[in-house]
């Protein structure tokens, strides 16, 4: 988790908050499992979502893992203040899992495929611990499902850096679409792939700020350093692109985006 | 409307109506007026739309009109072979209307303003015949809403000519991103606009035969002498694109494409 392409700065960690509490109700308002169901989260990172879907299944009992100690400490503490007493926390490697076959009822993995070199082999290996008979739910953005009013090149070409430098760092930005083949191939079955499109025009300031802004373009925001360094764009374009996006925002400014969700079954 | 980018061929009046079958639910489940309405369709071509909203609506009243005669024979022979009666069509020019002021309680537009150089004249001159608190419905799509898995430059490229095709007639091939801006600068008030994502896997083959080969793609190839005319694209190009637009029809193939619909009020 090296070549994890968002960062772990505090501003990042606040980055991933934001855009969680917007979209919460767009991406889990059916993120209901049936009680006493043993779900592990792969790769829970600072509980974004934990602390969404945890809440909204309090007879279940989740099991929430991370690679990084960083993240998982934050991630207690904030369970912990927000006294949500249904997750357990452990530090785990969803390439090597320290957990029975046939352990869980359900997978929940959200925003964690994205970097990975090898999601196949990630879905692989999660199917091991999943019963038989159990589900597994997959969230993934895509950035090639990013368009706007006004359209702008530039804009495309900055968001174009940030999905060049996840495929450099072994992740795919444009994974969203893929969700569908990617389960198959892993072996699940009866996959259903819901579309969670965001669309923003200034009728919505809580999304305009919420995810246009503090969302999307801080995220692009994110790359610029990396993105310059490895000469994927012109300062002078960039500075356009990131002023594009946030023409976006105005008055008669429109922005379209699109979550997809897939749930299939471990057969 | 002789730079109308598609064409008024046979084989383009059947696209039509596949294109309309197909979503019928998708863009229509909520094209339902109060009844006893006067409802204006500004642009209706072929009947493509008409044939679906009209019997959504029988007590309500529509006159459809269209700025071609071939048109609107075609249209004619099938309303009357629907035996939908309540429709009365008229040869007509959205910018010159032949109206009294405030006639209709509602107007309906649908895949028209993309071809316009000049939407928002339309949407005035429309305006003037629609009664005060009347509404107004536009749907439109955008191909820069279309991406799919595989991803595929060349296919992206072979989008981009009908793209620029449309846009050197004038017309606006990513116009559906627009509508909210649209309406506010024509005048109208309270606008919501609401994205009809269409979403397809091969869990979808309706949607596979429907809408990715038989609309989209069939689209797509309509405009190929053209775009090789005006050397926009290489041939070889052009089929790698074609094939690869072909290739998301495959098992593990996904495509995605909105419209967008909007409604607004005449305050």
């Amino acid at each position: 988790m090296n070549n994890y392409v968002h960062g772990y700065s505090e501003k990042e960690s606040t980055r991933l908050h934001d855009q969680a509490s917007t979209l919460d109700e767009l991406l889990h308002f059916d993120s209901i499992f049936p009680k006493n169901s043993k779900i592990l989260e792969a790769g829970c990172g600072v509980a974004s979502q934990t602390k969404i879907i945890a809440p909204k299944n309090p007879l279940c009992h989740f099991t929430s893992i991370d690679i990084s100690e960083t993240s998982l400490k934050i991630a207690k503490k904030l369970i912990h203040s927000l006294k949500i007493d249904n997750v357990v926390f452990q530090k785990g490697n969803i390439f090597k899992l320290n957990f029975d076959t046939e352990s869980f009822d359900h997978i929940f993995i959200c925003f964690v495929l994205e970097h990975l070199p090898n999601p196949i082999q990630a879905l692989h290996s999660l199917k091991k611990i999943l019963k038989k008979g159990g589900t597994i739910t997959v969230i993934e953005g895509d950035h090639g499902s990013a368009y706007f009013y006004p359209n702008s090149l530039a804009a495309q070409k900055a968001i174009n850096c940030q999905v060049e430098l996840q495929a450099m760092h072994g992740g795919n930005a444009l994974i969203g679409r893929e969700i569908y083949p990617l389960l198959y191939q892993a072996g699940f079955s009866d996959c259903i792939v819901s579309p969670r499109m965001v669309y923003v025009d200034s009728s919505k300031p809580n999304l305009v700020e919420g995810f246009i802004k503090n969302t999307f373009t801080a995220m692009i925001e994110g790359v610029e350093k990396d993105a310059l360094q490895k000469s994927l764009i012109s300062k002078q374009e960039w500075d356009k692109g990131i002023k594009d996006l946030y023409r976006t925002t105005e008055k008669d400014g429109v922005f379209c985006y699109t979550f997809f969700k897939g749930k299939a079954i471990n057969k």
